[in-house]
């Protein structure tokens, strides 16, 4: 369901590239996929974790098909060795801080154990994916561990088609382009033949050196820049985790393929990929689900895009994941953490916004 | 069709593994596969060019699932970053020495030309596959550059179900563990619920020292060292290609996991993988052809293997991996080469062979 | 210090390789490396963790180079993508239970801020590292989450130089070719000219079919199943964990090639690495420390080895790892865990053993 | 020495990203680089190849640090397997169309035979670099096999100081952004302490849509687009090389991580990385050379940059490619080609470039 609060990049006359958004502009275009936050919001404790629901069933005994490409790999991220080798995703997706992806992990174990008494007995164990930025550069006190695994239980239980944007959930304490960061999230519309096809970009942003930031190619960042008089934070550094969701049938190969382009949606923000960055994409498809348990026959069919019609797509991701980062910004509040450390918000800026 | 001239490891009272191997135990029991040599044997000229069929259709119209893994990268095989990409090989694979493959490369791209008037013209290039090992280092002028485009013709025409195995083709001037080295081929049967599937192997074998030689797990190369009173080639160097073949419907990631099980064959022969050694394994499916024209619908349907059954293709691959480099060995003749160089055969070892 | 009650391979008449073996044939055998336990072992809590130390500095603040092999991905270890992009690790290395790795991760993150106020602070996150292995499929109770934080803090308190192996520490609950397994390591001592190099490795084992295991070639593991009359556990599955250390001065480049010859040993000891199994090799140089922070000057010297005198590294690479497996299997006492399931020890069957 | 008669993006008020270009804004600027052309331009033979020598030594027994990063592995480059593995480049690199790499292999080796007596008889072979891209698709008779192997003789034999951009050399039929495309070039000098370092990028440039041209951020394709009334080119394909070169001392896996950044600069021009694109990197660091024979002691000393201080040189990266994608297009001239195809060149849409 549409989000008619939600803030919007057009409402500035900026529109990022030419594909259409789906009905929300959100991962949640994509049928099945949900998604939930819990936030810690308190003086140093500046943090939170998403999640993220793939389908609307068992997600271990049916895997999605699933790849990660890592553009810079300065990050602690969970579950992504298996991702390489099966090519499937089993659990839902879960975004938090960086020192937190242990507490995080155990977390989304115990909550596939209650639902799946035949991981580590009649079959083998269990996935979990846990993606992480580290907000503890500037708002959040990150040595506290303050996610707890009932915050993940919360976000778990939180999810829904409507996506909050900003620093909310994961992204509480995150910063981008020097402002106040978070989650963005968009989709795009791509035409195959009498279908069509959506993908969608969720990202938790907190990335970038304010001095870079563009929108739409147009060189903002500069001019906040500017009008702030001087830039405290001159590195580009944090992290960013990009998740792809489509519902076109793709393999695990053509959603790397697919994850590969996100850097380029990235690149056009203005982000460098700074050395102390985690940035990291995990690509999923909607359209076929596996079994864990094989068929009486195990050779199955499995519908599959041809590989001459992905350039659409690909196109789709670059927009996707750009504008999923813009609306981040846009949706994220001025906050105050650890320190008295504060973080402005872009819509403080709005009117250095339009062409 | 077999060949029963053929020497067999199974005279020697060796059987590799327990899997039982195809009709003709050749990386041709998979169907459609051939494989033809063009050998240069003239004094200090020791080398040659083998061609490997994949299909009895066209290869760059109809293209077959493939993956790559690089055991060790010292090499200069062409062709494998696309293979990489795409998932797929759309030529002929073509084996020659080290120092060829430039003119083994363009022998290939003519022969799709001559085939394929649309490439370069209505569609885009041609990915010719070429791999290698050095034959230079012991027996064959590799400086001279004596293999020519026609000769690489002459093996693609050359192409059938019969394996000549041994120093020939490209295995000409080869050498592995100390002996004269080159072509070898095995295959496995396994069964899939009321079906089969087979999986052939073909090496090029031109790494090993002496002493490291295993068979079936027994110190072979010892025994053959301390005969020979000394050793003069002490270190593992040299290269080993393994082109693996299979009928299971198999996609790109699952091939690069049978792929990297050809290591395991590899090393219970006795290699180390020495760093100036490029062994480098090709594994294709021949189940599903992948037309380079989209249909009209570009989602199609593929038959593709659950994970859960792949356990017995894994052990197939380091079966018959394992049994095609001895084959070559067994089939080996002795050679003379350049600077009078020599190498003996195993089949001079008799006695010391069997268990 | 050696450990005068440890089982050995030699008592048997078996020398696994040519290399000599270091002083105490143990991965601490690199100076610097110390190894500890907690192990869990009380009816159907089969279980542990085990630390390795790979210096007596501080690992964040002076970091050593590393790398990591994946040879198969079905594992859930932490920590490898940051290792894969800046080449270093940073922290004590934790070997625990698939699902507890979560619980040693947040263990090893505060165990690290203990020790180093500026993370998270001045400088940025730490990057945790836990392998595991799945002792869920026969003997523990992997769904009870039974490592808590501390444990794994009692293993890093225990690091020492003498290695207690067998099913002990991390490896109390594990299989190996369907007998105990569990802990095990070796060392190998290489000239490079008038100095030498050490290799040490350490693995958990938990992975293999009985029939199987190849002790220095020859099938003991068909012995022993003939003998037993049947065999229960007819799938390779589970998982390996192999860490190399060394002191010979390598970069991460080099570092990722000894890894990749591990696998060499574990084939050698039969494993077809199933398709449900987590094999993966860290590798370590303690060599050179690198600074978390950049000297004055960012531009150091490194000492490092040339490439062509790799080779017996790689030799001592798959030797340490051959018989650190096989000292796994030798080691371990005969276990009862979970539903009374229990596993045989391989000491149990001495008679088939010697050559 | 300045080429003063070369065109330039600051004529438009356009100056790519904030750090300072070098005495020439070339590649060149590494000290030691060079590059030579051999063009062949006549009627329907548009094509050709560039060389590019890496230092003044003899670059085999003098070896330099290298990394390939493959954004898109749809291409034919020869010689990456290698570089991947051993961290280093050992030939100068040839630039060419894609049919025509055997022959630029083949060219390359025996230029290198020719200067390395040893090669094949007391070391082994040798690596020959060649990348590629296809300018078949629109203005060269690519299927002629045109390029010979004296035109890759002679451009090595034409390598100097000055860079002639635009579709010349191996660019003389490529197509860029629906425009005449080619070679391009710029560098950027980063301070690090009291010294600085250069980062130079070479880009063969043949990918991209009309439509999505960026020059610094502002949709000029869609501007030349309108005016054109029609695009005749709608597919993002083709390919782009980008060579990057520096001498600051960086490793084989540092100089991966730079060339990652190299996929930003070639998004913010507006490339989508199209599925039939071939774009691939190659990094080299100049600083330290590796000598092919070991020295007595195998352990040596080289200097290296620590990690922190790598991000200005990301940052040069992304501006020098960036920058040497748009020196290509503003260099380039109109072309005809077989069957009568033309290109348009940039610079006759001067009008539409600036601010």
């Amino acid at each position: 369901m549409a989000d008619t609060t939600r803030p919007s990049l057009r409402e500035y006359g900026i529109a990022i590239g030419e594909l259409p958004a789906g009905p929300v502009n959100a991962i949640t275009d994509v049928a099945g996929v949900a998604v939930g936050h819990a936030g810690l919001s308190d003086g140093p404790v500046q943090t939170g974790c998403t999640a993220v629901r793939l389908h609307d069933g068992h997600p271990f005994r049916e895997k999605l098909p699933a790849a990660v490409h890592i553009v810079n790999g300065f990050g602690k991220s969970v579950g992504l060795t298996q991702i390489n080798e099966l090519g499937t995703v089993e659990t839902p997706i879960m975004l938090t801080n960086t020192l937190s992806v242990g507490t995080a992990a155990t977390a989304l174990v115990r909550h596939m154990l209650e639902r799946t008494p035949e991981i580590g007995e009649a079959t083998g164990t269990v996935n979990p994916v846990v993606l992480e930025c580290n907000d503890g550069a500037w708002l959040n006190d990150i040595r506290g561990l303050h996610v707890q695994e009932r915050h993940v239980r919360e976000a778990l239980d939180a999810v829904g088609a409507t996506v909050t944007e900003g620093n909310v959930g994961a992204g509480t304490g995150m910063s981008c382009y020097g402002l106040a960061g978070g989650i963005g999230t968009a989709s795009r519309v791509v035409p195959v033949k009498r279908r069509h096809h959506v993908i969608g970009a969720l990202t938790l942003c907190n990335m970038g050196r304010l001095r870079d930031l563009r929108i739409d190619g147009r060189p903002v960042g500069v001019s906040i820049a500017s009008r702030l008089g001087a830039e405290r934070d001159s590195r580009d550094q944090g992290s960013i985790i990009v998740l792809i969701a489509t519902d076109a049938p793709l393999d695990a190969r053509q959603l790397r393929r697919l994850a590969v382009r996100a850097a380029g949606g990235i690149a056009r923000t203005g982000s460098h990929f700074g050395s102390g960055s985690g940035d990291i994409v995990l690509a999923v498809s909607t359209a076929e689900r596996i079994p864990h348990t094989p068929p009486a026959d195990p050779v199955t069919t499995r519908r599959i895009l041809h590989e001459e019609a992905l350039d659409p797509l690909f196109r789709a991701v670059i927009e996707s994941t750009e504008e999923a980062i813009l609306n981040a910004l846009l949706a994220a509040r001025p906050r105050t953490g650890k320190h008295g450390n504060t973080r402005r918000a872009l819509s403080e800026f709005a009117d250095l916004l339009g062409p």
